[in-house]
């Protein structure tokens, strides 16, 4: 069997692979990467029980068969290689691969020994890759990161008739991000965190079809096949939780205020959760904090808007920061009193919504 | 006390401070930045026992004194200032500073809880700056980072008349940079390579003026003075073991054969040592390396000179890519035969000398 292949088509495969094989594992067929080679294409594969991966790579190929190599060793060699373009010749017991001067035969394992993977065929669901990563990518800040409660360590995706939505949660915060796009799906999912920033490095542009199956979600895209485990467990209702008026709303630039917030924050301590105590009047916001280093404060000017002259209010700064983190222009901070939780939305872009449980006052 | 300064000289003195000035530290005391106020300019001191550092920045000044602060937090305030221009007013207990619309009341120290530090105003020692960070960055990655023999942890400084070099060693390999140059001062030093990286990083342009005192070696440049504990135990004797004549040397470019090497010792073991076999013959020298995961070979064509046609070496692939590192243009490595070692120089530039011990062939 011999392959001829970009050096660079064959190492942005091989790295999609290798965030999802493990570089070691307790079991070691986990840690391979299987290569299948049929006409004009090398295809990879490889699991890490969360997360399936395949993708292929147009290649010249003569001769068919599958063997299996450790993933992480494939993909250094891969990288440093000095050409343009690559040749591998295998036989059972090895894979030679040159480019340029240098030349390197790796030892082959048995195909068999690499985990079995099947995926379906049947994707019936589609949307546009680049707004699934977006969604996604809004909102994964929110999911908990500790296991306070292990349905909030996901992401639900929510599929519906003329809605796809995004949603994270750790209980004391929570961000959506609401396309108008339907999948042609319906179905509540919830993803693991950690499986959703692999699909985020690893769709791109174009339209990803979906499936959901029995336990898990199935993608595809013109090159790469996934199939992501699913979390067990229903997601809180969170829309009832939202409130739907405000005394005081604010609008002002996303980047400068989530500056002061974090410059002020710099004298909150750990043992106060990192609290900063905001005060709105005559369009001023007054952001203060206080700790065993001192205290500081910054007036930001706001667009103040509601049916109350002023309100106080006080947040955890890193959740503050956090929610207004993807927002480029401006964002509108819709304020509530005692322990209500506050709402920041994009001005620009009503599909995101963050919500903020504030600390108690006084 | 009032003072005026500008955001960015005041960050970059702290920034250096805080490099020396531990973020915590078992004794308080030590974890403090002294500020003394004088005429035209803030003075700001600390220590971590290895090394001192007064660093001064230019300022309007109404006032005089010392109080201290924690380190860390003035700078990290410092940083996050959002206006060109800095206002700090002091007095006994709080430093409040104040930069477009933010502020911040940082609790003061007393200064006598700040370290002593004091600083020879008797230096008579003198070399370019530049020069001599230079000679440090060549050779500080020959240190030792285990401590096989504690004084292998410093970088050697020898200062006599006409000559001035930095030398390092682990043991298994050596590196010198030589400066033409002469401080004035005859002295051989050995600074801890920790200080040695901090040197490499605070020094820059201009002059450095240098004195050596009783367990230290103190240094100045225009804004900046350090005091650098030296190393006790005398360095051995290195001139003698490095060879004066080679059966062969070769030629060649130092980045691509750096590149060549790290490709081919993927393939290497830690259990050998990181091992990489080279074979010169004919004008090329052909690397080699195996493993359990396989073997590579790449070929590297080199001007080959010496008295014999050709010669196996093997060595450390970390330490051959170390040695060539700091070189841009060509190396030039003399290759011995059996456990003497092999020397790496700069064609053109003869101060720099680097030596690897080989592994044992065969």
């Amino acid at each position: 069997m011999k392959v001829h292949v970009s050096k660079n088509q064959l190492a942005d495969v091989l790295g999609h692979v290798e965030r999802i094989v493990p570089a070691r594992s307790s079991n070691p067929g986990l840690s391979l990467v299987k290569l299948a080679l049929s006409e004009n294409a090398l295809v990879f594969s490889g699991s890490n029980m969360d997360m399936d991966i395949e993708s292929r790579v147009t290649a010249d190929v003569v001769g068919e068969g599958q063997v299996a190599v450790p993933a992480q060793v494939f993909g250094q060699v891969v990288r440093a290689l000095p050409g343009d373009q690559v040749e591998l010749s295998l036989d059972d017991k090895e894979m030679e691969i040159v480019s340029g001067a240098y030349s390197t035969r790796l030892q082959l394992v048995d195909a068999s020994q690499a985990p079995t993977i099947s995926f379906t065929e049947d994707l019936e669901g589609e949307l546009d890759a680049g707004q699934l990563v977006s969604a996604l990518s809004h909102v994964r800040y929110a999911a908990a990161t500790a296991d306070y409660q292990a349905i909030f360590r996901g992401v639900k995706l929510e599929l519906a008739d003329g809605r796809t939505r995004a949603v994270a949660s750790d209980g004391f915060r929570l961000a959506y991000y609401h396309l108008d796009s339907t999948s042609g799906l319906s179905a509540n999912l919830v993803l693991p965190a950690r499986s959703v920033e692999e699909l985020i490095r690893i769709l791109d542009d174009g339209t990803v079809r979906l499936a959901v199956g029995e336990g898990q979600l199935a993608l595809a895209t013109s090159d790469t096949r996934l199939n992501v485990k699913l979390m067990e467990g229903s997601f809180p209702d969170y829309e009832r939780v939202i409130p739907s008026s405000f005394p005081v709303s604010v609008t002002t630039d996303a980047k400068a205020l989530s500056e002061a917030v974090s410059r002020v924050a710099l004298m909150a301590d750990r043992t106060t959760n990192n609290r900063v105590d905001m005060f709105v009047k005559d369009g001023t916001m007054q952001i203060t904090a206080e700790g065993g280093f001192g205290r500081s404060q910054e007036a930001v000017t706001v667009n103040q808007q509601g049916s109350e002259p002023e309100i106080a209010v006080a947040f955890n700064a890193k959740y503050l920061v956090d929610a207004v983190s993807p927002l480029s222009g401006q964002v509108c901070i819709s304020l509530s009193r005692d322990t209500a939780p506050s709402v920041m939305v994009d001005p620009e872009n009503p599909g995101y919504l963050a919500m903020v449980v504030p600390l108690r006052t006084g």
